[in-house]
């Protein structure tokens, strides 16, 4: 009875949204206290307080016919102004309300993006490991994901992979730092390399290729990351951003396109992409969470308390004989599976009532995924589960 | 830059919204109060007082990780089912959690409807006159929009001309009532003729035909009209519902789409939907005001401002000289236009600072579209306007 499109999505549905269920019935026969789900980057630290004041302030001073009401489907022209000089102010850019889409998180941002870009056969490029829904974002308007496979340790854009891929059909990339699932940050020079392979490409064919950068952990790194503002590199840049993680507000379906006055072909992609929030029946990014993330532009969680999860967990692994990148952003680990069959070991994972991601699901066989940001008591007890994981392979 | 598919539909974009921008330049170099913006279906009334004492109520009390977070992509349960028994103490439906998927609006809830029905080349049929938004949405996941034209004046579905355009392809019908535009109520009479034609169809060919019951506009009705519970009428049936209108919450994106347990197929489509609402990249219904439906499933703003703006507006007009039927629901006028060309009365109304809506882009040409949903004083205002405009052709 549905559609062939959704059959093969529904069967191959994400691994992750399946382990997150599997974990809510755990919780039912073990309790919650028992089962250690590390499947979802849903964040378990509190939002800042200004949030909620935000949220009541507003509701109590603003107007509630205009909060609550239809605004232009870029989202109100005040906020947009407030996200603009909140990263001008950071990041030494030049945007203006006319450069900032409020959108349905960075999965309405990237979506209006790849609506407005792509035409059925246009190829986009994913570097593994990759957040798999892109999978589905680019089949969503009958584009073609082409995946870099991953080539080092460190889990760096592989250059040479890309300049392989690029073909005419190519038109545009995404990428993601920090990473997920593997925690990796784009350095400066990576992104300076990227940005002239896709000039060069640009010269030499006449077309324009297009970088989406999705930077939801943007403000969750360690050890000083510094995650470079890529707009800077390549002009031909999108930046899709959510307060999900930031501002630890995933369920509000709040975030941003950012798009750079000097794009190619801006003034005939800034009305697509309002049209595309519209058709694709976002219609807008919900009206009082706009208002609060102007307020709130700055604000960010207490990262700490990640950054301690990190440490523990890393150094817990380690210790017990996983072999694991340390992660420099996000909250994940993306450590090696004992076994070379990452989806046999998640499996098996689950008798110690431990729900992990299997690395394919990333595109990184023989790996898996444990989202850290969880209570500190779940990182703490799930240390035995992970020993007895790895121990039955002894 | 940007894709074949955009171009078109940016080249067509939204007549609605390209006045309701029109509207705000005018407002600018006239002042706000000697423009009459009838364009855009923003509602004017306040929202209920309780919605309010919610939002505040819940962000005090909730737990702001449990309130801002993920939830199940069909979004919460006790959400779900406070929704489904509303549902079921107004209509006498049988709906549990399981039924309800909460949703980015209306617009969300038939774009997951579609995408989950869809595969391209499949037909979706319409009865004019219609939202134009349809277009767009059938065109998301490839299919083709059937339209079937207007056969009466006082705007009901023309059920001979369903019967003409049944094809092996069609996969959906969509019906809005209370209508946008017309204002026409379905009665139980033509809905269930219409389930009878669907079902023999059914019969006939053993091919699923869903209806898709679009209603933001259930609970804006006049003169006591009773708009039935079309599941009732026939199984297979969708009803994408939004708080938009009956909340005055657009800007919100607050709904949900409601599937009957005894639809063919609902084992299949049900997480196929939720499937849905996450790749598209909704993800969830915003969560704060899945909690503020929660408590308000049961409110509806003040209706009786918009049924004296209706009797204001439709009497001045008919004493005009405009020809219009009289709306039983929703909140638009949709009167003939004094001469043919429908976009060319439309464009010389604006010399009267009145913006009103073409009705081809409602698929009636010879018609056009003024929301009603306005301040008293723009609609009293207004009208020496709307005289002024239909003066020019006498």
């Amino acid at each position: 009875m549905i559609s062939k499109t959704m059959k093969e999505i529904v069967a191959n549905s994400s691994a992750i949204r399946a382990m997150f269920e599997e974990g809510q019935r755990l919780a039912l026969i073990h309790g919650a206290g028992r089962v250690y789900d590390f499947s979802l980057g849903n964040p378990n630290v509190a939002p800042p307080e200004a949030i909620r004041r935000a949220i009541i302030n507003i509701a109590e001073s603003e107007d509630p016919v205009f909060l609550h009401g239809y605004m232009a489907n870029a989202g109100y022209p005040d906020t947009r102004r407030a996200v603009a000089e909140s990263i001008n102010r950071r990041y030494a850019t030049n945007f203006g309300e006319d450069n900032i889409i409020m959108t349905v998180g960075a999965a309405g941002a990237i979506n209006i993006a790849l609506k407005t870009l792509l035409d059925p056969g246009d190829e986009v490029i994913v570097f593994a490991p990759f957040f798999g829904e892109y999978r589905w974002y680019v089949r969503n308007f009958g584009g073609e994901l082409v995946i870099v496979p991953n080539a080092s340790e460190d889990f760096q854009p592989d250059l040479n992979g890309l300049e392989r891929v690029l073909s005419p059909r190519t038109r545009a990339v995404i990428i993601n730092s920090p990473n997920n699932p593997s925690g990796a940050v784009y350095s400066e020079e990576t992104l300076k390399a990227l940005a002239g392979i896709l000039e060069d490409w640009q010269k030499k064919t006449g077309n324009a290729v297009y970088l989406i950068s999705d930077e939801p952990y943007r403000e969750i790194v360690y050890d000083g990351a510094i995650i470079p503002y890529v707009t800077k590199y390549y002009k031909n840049t999108f930046v899709a951003y959510s307060y999900s993680k930031a501002l630890s507000l995933p369920g509000e379906r709040i975030g941003y396109l950012a798009v750079p006055p000097e794009m190619d072909g801006y003034a005939e992609i800034w009305p697509a992409l309002a049209a595309a929030n519209r058709i694709l029946g976002f219609v807008n990014s919900p009206s009082l969470f706009q208002r609060v993330a102007a307020v709130c532009a700055d604000a960010v969680v207490d990262t700490s308390v990640y950054a301690e999860n990190r440490d523990i967990l890393y150094n817990s692994l380690v210790d017990m004989g996983y072999d694991c990148f340390k992660p420099q952003g996000a909250f994940y680990l993306f450590p090696k599976t004992p076994i070379p069959d990452d989806a046999a070991f998640c499996e098996a994972a689950k008798q110690y009532r431990l729900l992990i991601v299997a690395g394919r699901a990333f595109g990184v066989p023989g790996h898996f995924r444990a989202a850290f940001c969880v209570k500190r008591e779940t990182v703490l007890n799930s240390l035995e589960s992970f020993k007895a994981a790895i121990g039955q392979y002894r």
